[in-house]
């Protein structure tokens, strides 16, 4: 499995139904649309000033709302990925 | 509910009325136009340096002004909130 | 009243004449226009890279001269009050 | 061979298939073209503000998901070789 | 008088003669003129990430060579005088 | 000869051959052509938050891989040199 | 004589003579024009972030090359000088 570096993770997206779990509907007032995804990995985190690692907030299995401006998409046997910054994750559902 | 991440707050955002509780009227010099809002959640709040968490500096159930200037918003069974960081509020009402 | 978050003031704007107490008159270089006013609430502090909160240098009452740059208007009951950062505030008078 | 300085690395980048090793495939949101590649030189990595050695998360013979931004080409007896910063790496596969 | 905050300065300017005291003439390389100045007054410094506060290097009764590029003016009972921050002087004469 | 400041050196910049030593032949993504030399002096290195001296990686007589985007030319007793920052050096040879 | 601030130096530039003392000829691949000139002032040094004056690595009498793309020019008793930041400096011959 693909395991991302740094502060960032992989998330399993979400189809864009108009309900989803939870029934969260998403727009957006920054033109970017959030979305919801499954987060699958997670980095090591990323090292503050003094060196030391800074864990990441979420973990494994967490739902996700994220704003889709950045990030890269990768097909693992078929499978569509979205590689990203825990930055661009907006809040845990 | 949705936990959100690092220095952002969920806001349940209240109608423009010209006469908001406590008589707010927000007019802005810089374009974007203030709003009023009710905090729903906090984040964790975010490290700073050394690595250590910086707690939010609003409450749960605090009536904040803020610049609509950013921010995504997300409908949860049905009701719409922001999901903002706290650098975006202005004011405790 | 108005309660400023971080390193935030409120400010109750005076008149622009061309002579106001002390006898200032504000002309700008920079475009903006140098406006004099009362401090009527400070923020409590930015939080340093330590985490330690900055106790801000104008206190209340404090009738400073500042760049009308930035910062948002509010009418509370009917009087306009500006919300604006302590780096915006050029001395006191 | 080449010893690349501070956070940079090595990469021998892959051929483009459809089917890479562990079934890659690889499309961007952010237009540049995630690819693979194995990591054949790591640099001895960045000081951090304390002056202190931060060494690299990703280690000669891993196979790397990288976006294809940045970097120089180089080529070292006949074979092409990409000098790139460890920050334009995604993930380890 | 006016009191400066952070590492604000009020100045004095001096008219531009040719020939002003110590036979200073200004010209710039970089579009904005230098002039020259006698320093009224100095705000109480600035501070450091560590909260400390760094006493500025001029003192009142200094003539300063400053760059006419930002600062606001202020007329203080028909005086004329500039606030601008400390990082715009040049030099000590 | 040329003493660099800070993190600067002074390179002698190699003709581009087709083959270089080493069989390096240098093309970039990134436009700016990467060129391969020989370092003559180096900076005593930049100072860190902390005041402390770091210093640079290379040293005199490694020949480098360099990326031509920045730096000035100097000519002394006839022969051209370059004088770059070390963050311009992509890696030793 | 005039005292530059924090990190700035005073320069008394050399005519561009095509031979210059030690036959340094200048040519910037960056369009400014690389010049020769003498120190004949140097600040106290600028502040790390922990506040600890970091004085400058050139010295009064050091000849120096510098790149004439910023700093601002002072007649001084009809004597040119040109005031400017040591970043600005690239060597020491």
């Amino acid at each position: 499995m693909l395991k991302p570096l740094a502060d960032r993770v992989v998330l399993r997206v979400k189809e864009e139904e108009e309900k989803t779990v939870g029934g969260i509907v998403l727009t957006s007032a920054a033109q970017e649309k959030p979305r919801t995804a499954e987060v699958v990995a997670v980095g090591a985190g990323k090292r503050n000033e003094e060196g030391n690692l800074i864990p990441l907030e979420v973990k494994v299995g967490d739902t996700v709302i994220f704003s889709e401006y950045g990030g890269s998409k990768v097909k693992v046997e078929g499978e569509e990925f979205l590689i990203t910054h825990e930055s661009d994750l907006l809040a845990i559902l």
